[in-house]
């Protein structure tokens, strides 16, 4: 009996960390398209070589013209890399119905507070153990541990057999502000059969286990047990649970917590409004008040983790913050793992606080931050509880899915039913068989830049890798219609390339190239081929400067005739 | 009996890592300048917000007029953050003796044959338990482990006192290519008593001790026992030692080398003539000669491991290497740690080996890489062996010299006998004390760009850093003297900004402003006040832009009256 076919397309998170979003579509047999059930939809942060670029988006082109064909999306938690593209992308989509648990709920409804002009979003809170039918699909979320609450695995049921999304997950036997990993559970869930198991890999090349967050828990007890005076505690404001052990831990020891930095504000108000987060009346204050109490009775909890030059820790060390000036005695900890590719700045961050005399923490020193994905040993027990038939590992580099296939391997896993794919790529899996279609869907950069969203392409990018690297250099001359001479000395606007005080003779000398340039073209008497005025000054005068000075400037010659 | 004092000045690699340079400056009792002995000459790379820039060296301003107090410089080995300044720098010190470890010597000879127009080097070999007399200095040289050959800790005596300079070291009791630390030798050397230790930070923060080059090079065993087909193994050109084990695994498994990338092939090309690589005939071929042997008995030795750009192991996963092709079964080692700030790379590298089928190994996985540095129960050891009434930690971040210094409280010496100082400031000591001084060093960077060094500052550079967020914007306005009117219509140049031709309507309503600003400014009939009206257009148009984009592209008016 044919069931016909999936279609599992990530247009984010494979071969990647960040801008996870998937497609599930049922194909019936002989039919070439199908109804559409969309897994989250995130955001990533650029890289170092896109200068000036808030965000990449997932491309979605793919469903342009498929939107009626969508059943709904299921959000599995409220970090932004799982659904922070939402306000750039739901409404060409034509607002499908969301699902979400009610944290994620509440942090996406407070985002589009930033968008007045979308939609009012169609969205309805889940639970755990929750079922919505959305045919022929029909998704069952349960609870996984990660570190923020509210994060659902979604287990669907379609014509072609069972999907797992595990979401990003770890399992803690012992975590905070949350119940355990629920086993019972998953095994009742591997044991109606799953076809197709899709896990976490972004810690797949990590051995062991991640560590439990009640370990984290007594550090952090330790630290406060001892420290003299005010505590800073720097974390991501999306680690709501580590939020939480901050807050609890200040309760403890009869600390007063102010709350600092814009997104950490937002969560721990939503949180604590939906009641995500527990504190007892009086706790918080806020940073203008910290100096009615004593230091070893003020904690702060802020942003600014991984070095980020605005947030509030990098202006407490800049001592550019509004209130609070680092003094020695005080306790900084890092409750956070660094983002790679921010090594430098955080060392910069650690530097400063060391030189104002605070005692500092991070998680080099003592285990004070959990990450909040699945390691090697936990991936394994995953795939033992479920027993999939067919294997799709998604979130992560892809030498992270690489080594999360082999883990499926080494799990009994037959390679032929394993399939390593990166974002655009199609997965067909059917009863019989998974294996990466020759078909793709559009998959290149979608950049947010101010309110342009895509209009930012390589050209563009390029341009500003050039101009970083040695500025520019625009040149404009004024030629006589008649004469074909130049009129008075040609103008130079140079930004990056030297400081032009100091290079007078330079400038004079690329002047008079200039007129050079221009007077052969138009001393001939005949037409002026303009252009080929402009490249040649674009050359000329760039190899003189490069002779000059080994840099390359941008060259922008504007010839104008009067 | 008051034997004056000594200045111990660093001009770089205290605070950061990197451009490490000191200055020993004896001062007899009621002098105020005297004899300047140097230590090292080296460069640091320019960290991420310095696009453009090729590298920093250290400030040399103390030294002007100075120069004839100069006794020498002793450099402690070939890295080029010891000694990669030395072009820039020497002539204008009036080319002082150098003292230096034949390899050392045979870097930076070499080195110079870059940079024809700087003068031949007086530079003199020494030998491990050398001792140079440099009145009122007296330096003796001896041999530290690292991972370059010729690495010399320094033992100078001073009027005032012995002094420790350990240069970067770490204890290896089974290094590779030369012999163990001579702790007997280090014993001799305490006994005769030592005022103050300079000792290596760089891995203060790291607990236990360093990797022995024999653990990696039994593991690299491994992976060479095992590979199935070409070996390619990616290193810093630096780490001599690191490529003779490579070169002799090869030998024993019966593969030829290939050296490519530019400095790795400089390096080796010295160290053989040198006799500080040694090969049998026959082991080195050239990279154009690899497919002449059976993969499994070819090793490729090359740069790249940090995910450089141009080097050779970015150029083969891009498939833009000349001669080689990666393909499923070559093995590629990482073997070197992954400088801060590289991570982004260096993955991106890694998962472009994996997509390639590559088998990769890198240092995470098992220990096929150990740092040249002493962790911290070495650095207790060689206090221990030192006993120095004073200690200085050099080389490291701010956060490494703290630790460095609590670890050598720990280690005995008195807080009050420790002096934590970064580059510039200028450290005192006599036999009674050791402070330091209100007097400092100009140590703003100086940077190279090209050919220029020094000339790129703080503008320039934020000028390139705003250039690479929003690109930048040119209005070319002409104006009629005699009516006052804009003549034709505005140019407009962008780069960086948005993509223009898609602008076409933003552009024109640009053009628009810029007429209205300008012919309300000549309208009146008097004299204009053109920058004012530059002023203008600038703040104008640049909130005309923001409005419509979010972006702030560097907005440069041009106005010619014609």
């Amino acid at each position: 009996m044919i069931k016909g076919r999936l279609k599992i397309i990530p247009l984010g998170g494979l071969g990647e960390v960040g801008k996870n979003m998937m497609l599930i579509e049922y194909l019936a047999p002989n039919k070439e398209m199908g109804p559409i059930l969309i897994v989250d939809m995130g955001l990533r942060f650029p890289e170092e070589d896109m200068p000036g670029i808030d965000f990449i988006i997932p491309n979605t082109s793919y469903l342009k013209g498929r939107e009626r064909d969508i059943v709904g999306m299921a959000l599995t938690h409220g970090h932004y890399d799982h659904i922070g593209a939402i306000p750039y992308i739901i409404d060409k989509l034509w607002n499908p119905l969301i699902l979400a648990g009610g944290l994620t709920k509440g942090i996406v409804i407070k985002r589009q507070d930033d968008f007045p002009n979308q939609p009012k979003l169609n969205i309805q809170e889940v639970k755990d153990g929750d079922i919505v039918k959305l045919p022929p699909f029909e998704v069952e979320f349960f609870r996984q541990n990660h570190n923020i609450t509210d994060n659902f695995g979604l287990f669907i049921k379609t014509p072609v057999g069972n999907l797992i999304h595990t979401s990003d997950f770890k399992f803690d036997p012992s975590p905070v502000n949350e119940p355990p990993t629920d086993f019972e559970k998953l095994r009742r869930i591997g044991e109606k059969g799953i076809l197709l198991l899709m896990s976490d890999s972004t810690r797949a090349e990590d051995e062991g286990r991640s560590i439990s967050e009640n370990t984290i828990m007594e550090n952090l007890d330790l630290i406060f047990q001892q420290a003299p005076g005010r505590i800073v505690a720097a974390t991501f404001s999306s680690l709501i649970n580590r939020i939480q052990q901050v807050i609890t831990l200040s309760e403890k020891y009869g600390r007063k917590v102010a709350v600092d930095g814009y997104s950490m504000k937002t969560n721990v108000e939503i949180c604590k409004r939906l009641g995500y987060i527990k504190t007892k009346r009086g706790t918080i204050i806020l940073p203008k008040d910290i100096d009615n109490y004593p230091a070893n009775k003020v904690t702060i909890v802020c942003t600014g983790a991984q070095g980020e030059g605005q947030a509030v820790l990098m202006r407490m060390a800049n001592k550019e913050h509004r209130f609070v000036r680092l003094r020695k005695g005080d306790t900084v900890i890092f409750s956070s793992s660094v983002v790679p590719g921010n090594e430098r700045t955080v060392q910069i961050l650690k530097d400063e606080l060391y030189r104002q005399g605070t005692i500092v923490f991070h998680y080099k020193m003592m285990d004070i931050h959990a990450g909040g994905h699945a390691q090697k040993e936990e991936l394994k027990e995953i795939i033992k509880i479920m027993k999939p038939k067919f294997f799709l590992p998604i979130h992560g580099q892809y030498s992270m899915l690489v080594n999360h296939a082999k883990i499926a391997e080494e799990s009994g896993i037959q390679e032929k039913n394993i399939a390593v794919a990166e974002t655009g790529q199609v997965v067909v899996a059917s009863q019989k068989e998974i294996f990466i279609s020759k078909e793709t869907a559009p998959s290149n950069y979608i950049m947010v830049d101010g309110l342009g969203i895509g209009d930012v392409g390589e050209i563009v990018l390029r341009d500003r890798q050039n101009l970083s690297k040695d500025g520019m250099f625009v040149i404009v001359a004024l030629v006589d219609k008649k004469t074909g001479r130049i009129r008075s000395s040609p103008d130079i606007i140079s930004r990056g390339f030297v400081y032009l005080r100091e290079s007078r003779q330079l400038l004079a000398e690329t002047r008079k190239r200039v007129i050079i340039i221009v007077e052969r073209a138009t001393g001939s008497g005949g037409a002026v081929n303009w252009s080929y005025v402009k490249d040649n000054i674009r050359n000329k005068i760039g190899e003189f400067l490069y002779q000059r000075t080994k840099r390359r400037p941008m060259i922008l010659p504007v010839v104008i005739e009067v």
